[in-house]
């Protein structure tokens, strides 16, 4: 059985249980939200039967993850090598770090060499769904016969597809929305950056090339014959997303969401659960608009939203620039954040860059969650607050979103100071002036 | 002559003349503002006659700052001492690098011992406007005589401020808004924080056990006779600021604000400039709330925001939580953002700290100032634009918020990278992949 197929039958299945007391909302609000689009789980169905028997991913048990209307706002983080930089050791590395700081799904955004191997270990290793995007394999797979992007044909991208959803993956990027219409109002409307989107630029060149439409569009009952077959969550891509402030919700990234809208609801009819991705970089007073189009248009199937960036000028702080837009996304209902590190338009991340960039986009998802009214999510702020007022040092570290780092700037000077701290339960920030101890 | 007082005798004095030209607005604009008390400048008079005598403050040299309504959104960078850390070394180099960043005025909230040798020293060294919260030190010497803050006099506090406007200070948090009926409010709608704000907590003790009302708000001329004299901003405290979510736009808090709005009225009746102080821990949802009212309550005075932090849960990095908080607070009509750092509730920011810390608050300001519509702002974010799409690394470097992190984190790898990235103008993150040179 699937998901979405089981939810319009009315059955609850064991993941929808699983996600329900995770969010600890009632099975039936969970099947209700995936029967009318608006929330999905992501969950290869083989990971339940012959997945399953590889045991314990990691340390933890593999667990299905809710995503959509009413449940807590999820963050992803991207690992996965490139041509130029990191090998196996590193993303495993980056896996263990991003899921130990929260990340609830990764993406293998691999390019390089090793990219079967990356993504195998993953499946292996981690507890939480894995996302890729096919086409950067079959991109990868084409250069290494010596040929191009443009050379590749459609059966190439099918055959990875159908490759990567046998093995264990649980959710697609797929630049289905990059037509040839879409192309050519791009045309028409010049942009400041072009397309900055990897997976459609490919497609994009592919189409202009072989003067044919995208055949993940064109065939799109095929895709979803295979997302059927293995209960893959489909994530249609923004090919168009804007690369800067400038080009911020322009006809053509409007004309492909259109019909990504379109996508998403042929998609539910042959029961396949859907997502939609989103920009990129928008400027703070666009967020909300992108938001509510996107919900309207697309049915309000869950919005996954890269950032956004509400600012173009501070590469190697992007995560901070994503924080606010990714708040203020998910405030106005995203549903599912996407990570962005610090080394964003810089270098692939290195392992610190994932710890900053997973811990930077769940504070954005819980600010949001507060105001959203996620169910139980100011508790934790209300916690917090009480062992402040109590200057309860070590329930504060265990209630801070990264107990490590709470440790080393408190504990920032020297040992005579740690002592004084810990007797007098009051930091340096204000010492004997400390206003918690005047109340 | 002082500003307000010229600006209402359309007369344009030099600072308006260098502001305007700061902000590419005209003269006249920048009067006008002034005269209807939305834009105000940050210089004590003595920096024009005796100060300025003292030649060259650190390598620039002194500049009035402007903030205000159609002015760039501006940044503070609080440094100084406590009791139980800091020194003169520590605070000059803090001083260097909140201004090699980009800050548009320090405070000194210095409570330590060598509190007046800090504030003597950043005088003389910085760029940019000084401001100060005297009630800390007419503490900090009520201590030194063996006594407590509830036994200071009156008079002991506008001794300070006095003291300190003669030295040359810019401008001055004073909470004269903490008054016997707000502090009745406190006491009827109790809160999980009770009050957070240092200045706000001394005078609220000194009030209760001397059962007498707040000498600032009672004797409040007394105060504007000395801010006009030296043309002092006076920076109208909120000492009911929240220190949690939970706590945020309570009765006490909206009480001190209305009566900080009539104090500001009562400011420019006799030239004295003006600013108001505002939260806080404030959720996400309640900030272009807290920033009407303020706007409405109080005429439009310029609004000096500190954060506001959109969540309790992230010690550590709060100078994100507060960037998020910042950048819609700004976007709503703050004019001016108090930085947090990343040692916010930890301990006192180190120089590593104070740097992240201006250049999170300048990220949230500059977003805002593009939405805002503050003149030429996107324009950077257009040049940077261009830059990536021509995949000019030294001009996206020479453009970046902070050129030293870009260039750390773009030379991240090994020195074969780094040649290969020179020669062939991409960056690992795509490696051969990359979009900018697919289109």
């Amino acid at each position: 059985m699937i998901q979405l197929k089981s939810a319009r039958e009315k059955k609850i299945t064991p993941e929808m249980k699983i996600v329900a007391s995770y969010e600890n909302l009632s099975p039936e609000y969970i099947r209700e939200g995936i029967a009318r689009g608006r929330i999905v789980i992501l969950q290869n169905k083989l990971r339940k039967t012959s997945l399953s028997k590889l045991g314990k991913y990691g340390k933890k048990k593999f667990q299905p993850v809710g995503i959509g209307k009413g449940l807590r706002t999820k963050v992803n983080a991207n690992i996965g090598t490139s041509s130029d930089s990191g090998n196996l050791g590193d993303e495993k590395e980056k896996l263990r770090v991003a899921v130990k700081m929260g990340a609830d799904t990764v993406m293998d955004l691999s390019t390089g060499r090793n990219l079967k191997e990356i993504r195998k270990m993953i499946l292996k290793k981690s507890p939480v769904p894995l996302g890729t995007v096919p086409i950067y394999q079959a991109a990868r797979r084409s250069m290494e016969k010596g040929q191009g992007i443009k050379d590749m044909k459609a059966e190439d991208m099918f055959n990875v597809i159908e490759e990567q959803a046998k093995e264990g993956v649980d959710f697609m990027t797929l630049h289905c929305g990059v037509t040839q219409s879409v192309l050519n109002i791009l045309e028409k409307n010049k942009r400041l950056m072009g397309m900055v989107s990897r997976g459609g630029t490919f497609l994009a060149n592919w189409i202009l090339f072989n003067k044919c439409e995208n055949p993940l569009y064109e065939k799109f009952n095929q895709i979803l014959e295979i997302a059927r077959t293995y209960d893959i969550t489909l994530s249609l891509g923004d090919g168009l997303r804007p690369g800067c402030l400038m080009d911020s919700f322009d006809a053509a990234q409007v004309a492909e969401l259109s019909i990504l809208g379109d996508l998403a609801g042929r998609a539910r009819e042959k029961n396949v659960q859907v997502i939609i991705e989103g920009p990129g970089h928008v400027p703070l007073n666009q967020i909300e608009a992108s938001i509510l189009l996107e919900k309207n248009l697309c049915q309000e199937t869950p919005f996954y939203v890269l950032g956004p960036l509400v600012t173009d000028i501070a590469p190697g702080y992007d995560h901070i620039t994503s924080a606010i837009g990714g708040a203020i996304a998910a405030s106005h209902g995203a549903d599912f954040l996407c990570y962005v590190t610090p080394s964003e338009h810089l270098s692939l991340p290195q392992v610190k860059d994932v710890e900053e960039g997973v811990i930077a986009s769940r504070i954005a998802a819980h600010a949001a969650d507060i105001v959203k009214g996620v169910k139980n999510s100011l508790d934790w702020d209300i916690k917090m607050a009480k062992a402040r007022r109590a200057l309860d040092w070590k329930a504060q570290e265990k209630l801070s979103i990264n107990p490590d780092t709470f440790r080393k700037k408190f504990m920032v000077e020297s040992s005579l100071n740690k002592r004084k701290k810990e007797k007098e339960k009051a930091c340096t920030m204000c010492g004997e002036f400390c206003v918690l101890k005047l109340q």
